[in-house]
């Protein structure tokens, strides 16, 4: 599943209807949603989408996220450059997260330069989170 | 990164410390989880954690999550048995999403009996979320 044979295609077309009355948003009217690196299967963020995001990213098949600290749409790699490209999108079974399979342009998914946001490891035996080599 | 050689081993004795501070905890005193599948890569399911449940979590090496419809501590399994041993523990550059990589018992991680909580796939042709074979 983490590399999953998909045909998913941006429709610019798409309107608002049903499959977006389907999520679940929260009382903030956001979806979680992770994004997964097609191939590898590395999970490389987790971000959160409005009813807007959403279906801006299903009309040019790029991840736009909602911007919690700016209250705006995100297109992703707008000031990066690293643009997620949608090769699957998933919904989990009660409908409030979205699993989105990107492939991640020049493999930098993290505002700091990391390959994932998730290069925080345990150290056991410092009892703290390290940064990890990936 | 999606099948990490680890060495995560739960530590009963661990206590509250600045390692549990360092987490962005929400509003809600919860921080979002991210079980991905160790060996296969997939993503499983998301969920969320209190301090306790982290906590427990690192004693025992099993997932403990916070179930916010219950509003109660949830030992993952502990009634259907498919319980998620830790192999990793990472967490993001912001510090409030925690990825856990597990053996998740049985294969099984989803409460529809699903491999997978993320089993919606989209249909193009239909405009909607179907089940998808995995």
């Amino acid at each position: 599943m983490n590399t999953p044979a998909t045909s998913f295609k941006p429709n610019p077309n798409i309107a608002p209807g049903p499959w977006l009355d389907a999520v679940t948003w929260n009382a903030q009217g956001l979806v979680a949603v992770i994004a997964q690196e097609v191939g590898s299967g590395d999970v490389l963020m987790m971000a959160w989408m409005n009813r807007d995001a959403l279906l801006k990213t299903m009309q040019i098949g790029e991840a736009v996220y909602w911007s919690r600290s700016r209250q705006k749409l995100w297109h992703k790699g707008e000031e990066s450059g690293h643009t997620q490209t949608v090769k699957d999108i998933r919904l989990d079974c009660d409908g409030d997260t979205i699993l989105l399979v990107v492939d991640q342009k020049d493999g930098i998914a993290c505002h700091t330069g990391a390959h994932s946001c998730f290069f925080l490891g345990w150290d056991a035996k410092a009892s703290t989170w390290q940064k990890s080599v990936e």
